[in-house]
């Protein structure tokens, strides 16, 4: 079981679902969904117990969905109410059907025991519904690659300087050591650039001229939710640590979803505090972003090439590992506890340690 | 052994073979396959035991096929006749030859113990050489899809309703309950629907404007054959079962073929007692069955998929699966009875009792 | 282990390799290769040692490759000479460096033990450098086959009249048997056509009208480099077989570089004592050429999906089956030798056996 599955993860962007009925998967469970009359989200398992037929093939009946081959009949709870051709309903005629929630545009799915689904859990930021904040949502990367890798890269800072040279990163960085601090269920990796020239994005962003004191506090919150809170102030102000809301800030999120051990896609906004309310700013935002994430997905999928060709030796750790492997060791034991059933309290949201 | 191989298999129309050398494969076995000088065919295993290039690679010289890589020759039974750069023939020089008979235009190959090939087996139809019925070749469906869904798709009268709602099936029949019989190697199941609406076939084909009294008889005819007796009659007339040559009467043939077990071709066709010798009423119900067929294939190729997927539990059965459930039983008999080298008598075809 | 590693194998010609990293992969080891400030070659290990990304996807700084995720550098011999974040260089830093060497626009590679590794062994042939003879470098025939099949290919006269009847070989030839015999690590295979109309090849070419005398012979320097020394001289002058100097000869060369168990390279060229210095002949030829190797092509990847097939008989051998049976006795033995380490000395090219 490679996979935490007593988690919320996101499934996509509010607007991404509809009447109709929507197939996807998440850590390697199909999944029919569509949002009902009411305007509430319906995460079914995605197949008949009949004849295996994913119900996604089959059509809505108001609330329900009648199976594309035989007609049997299953509401939002997963239960059967109809086998055509017959009177009686099978106690084994159900689907499994996942709790599901909406918060500011974002859909999330709780793939594990339903008796656990805790709606209070999921992730969530102050700044989403602060009006000096800007939220702005990007897209959808899909990644032909595991998801430790792509989640183990965004708790990684000291890629920044090699993957993203012309936009979130440059050599004034590349030496400059990381620090790593872990607070409940949220693994921190963090790193200021002090009195640089401004990277690219700040350059076109912020509109310096003049260096800049930079930083990256990259947030992982388990099993996959990554906020990197990012960005620059004028040198001369010698801007202390705890406050980084005087400069240009944004917080980069990356809601990561396991679809199979070999596919993984990563749905990512931003929010800001600058250019509040511009959506010119936006589009160049979201255009920089694209580029640097299409330079993350090339590396990540050639590394997964690579761990499916046969080793030798085992793979290194350096310095800069830190944050990767405190995000492993405890993912490991997530999976372990799931394993043994000694899976203690849900976890609550403890991701507001972010000033 | 995933297949009953003491059986005849539809390899084709005789149209789809001449002088040129065909490459195919039938239950996991690739054959090379031609039309010999005197006009009978040839079915040969398409391998060259030298160095395994497939013979069909090659080329003819008479009735013989020459290897294309070292020009090693097999004559229609099988033997080799040359061996270039050598006089001698080693008695390890052979391919296996497989019985092909023709009839009504079918090419039929006996893919088992050929001591056992029969061709007295050969699926056949009184109505096939009847002047009262018209009989249209159709085409072959190429579906990624175990055979075994999809000849039991040919004993399931239940998936019209919803598979086929704008050609052969409409919600008037969603809850009419299935029978099923069998006799000797053919298991039969049917239902009537009284007194409904013409489906859209029937619409177009039969000229109905008022109710009709609608009939499906599906004979699955073991291993793998199909005939799908339906028609609609007045349904002021109140027909008996027995008198179904009174109304629009329609037998849509499947021949299916096993390629691999991942992999089926159906060659369809029909012969109907109306419109007999109507070429334009031919290419109309061809057309109609193009679109159903359809629908089938997105059905059993989606299911293909998905039993391939890992499962937490076991498919149910419910009451209309009467036929396929026999039908999987037989099959499994059969296949099992070629294991242990018990397999009785040659099968002899029983396939009479569709009036 | 299917490959024997001590032996240098080519890896290209000497124009496909400049300044930028080239990944390609030899006996299922991936490189990253690149011609240094100097000129030379550099093959290394495509895969960083710390999160696996293949090195190719890095780039130059000098004549080291910094790794395109988190920096980590290597020179040309493989050591790490940099960690981003990190003082220290840890032992386990480095990846593996193979001797590469160029001769004559032909560039090999080392895959075995550095130690073994001796550029006195590699293939040559005075006539590369003698000035009566014309060199052309041909192309890169890729093959979705195993290596010992395209190597075994090229100590087989014997497919020449079914494979290349247009180009190469004729009917004449089919029953003409054929010699084998072995010299150090050279094995040869090889037959006279005497008194025969000319192939395709030296109508067009050596311009002969009347019956000419034809030879071929098939030299295969192991593991994998194959000279075949074929020509026609005019049938009138009888010629001897040590005087094929006389006649029009051409030494068609072919490097085959196994690239994994179910791919292959084959670098192919050719030297001639005709037609010296003439381009317009080069170019006919070359295009003769290209013609019959993909009908080997054609041949060699049928024979590899077959041989993915399950069998039901072990292939059969015969008379002209002996120069192949030869080669693969000799393979096993070497990759035996290797995988016991009873290496015994390195290989030293005796490949002068020609004349």
């Amino acid at each position: 079981m490679p996979f935490v599955r007593n988690a919320w993860y996101v499934a996509g962007w509010s607007r991404d679902f509809g009447a109709e009925i929507r197939a996807l998967t998440i850590v390697d469970q199909t999944l029919a969904m569509f949002r009902a009359g009411d305007g509430t989200l319906v995460a079914l398992e995605d197949r008949c117990p009949h004849r295996q037929l994913p119900l996604s093939k089959g059509k809505r009946i108001g609330d329900t969905i009648q199976c594309g081959y035989h007609g049997m009949t299953f509401d939002r709870t997963g239960a059967c109410v109809r086998v055509p051709g017959q009177d009686n309903l099978p106690a084994s005629a159900y689907v499994d059907a996942f709790p599901v929630e909406e918060r500011h545009g974002i859909v999330w799915v709780w793939m594990g025991d339903p008796d656990r689904a805790d709606p209070a859990t999921i992730f969530d930021l102050p700044e989403f519904s602060d009006p000096a904040w800007h939220l702005h949502h990007g897209d959808a990367l899909h990644l032909r690659a595991n998801y430790l890798n792509v989640a183990e890269n965004l708790v990684d800072p000291a890629h920044v300087s090699f993957v993203h040279p012309t936009t979130l990163g440059s050599s004034a960085s590349e030496n400059v050591p990381v620090h790593v601090s872990t607070k409940g269920k949220t693994i921190t990796a963090w790193r200021w650039i002090r009195n640089a020239p401004p990277v690219g994005f700040f350059q076109k962003f912020g509109g310096f001229t003049g260096n800049v004191d930079r930083w990256h506090y990259y947030h992982l919150y388990l099993p996959s939710t990554a906020v990197i809170d990012f960005g620059s102030a004028d040198a001369a102000l010698n801007l202390p640590e705890d406050e980084r809301q005087k400069g240009v800030r944004i917080f980069a999120l990356h809601f990561v979803t396991p679809v199979t051990e070999d596919y993984t896609i990563d749905h990512w906004m931003h929010i800001r505090n600058a250019a509040v309310g511009d959506d010119a700013a936006s589009a160049q935002m979201d255009a920089m972003f694209r580029i640097a994430f299409a330079e993350d997905k090339e590396i990540l999928e050639a590394i997964h090439i690579e761990e499916q060709r046969p080793h030798k030796r085992k793979p290194i750790r350096i310095a800069i590992d830190k944050g990767p492997n405190v995000f492993r060791k405890r993912i490991r034991d997530l999976i372990e506890a799931e394993a043994t059933e000694d899976l203690g309290e849900p976890v609550r949201s403890t991701f507001v340690q972010h000033d």
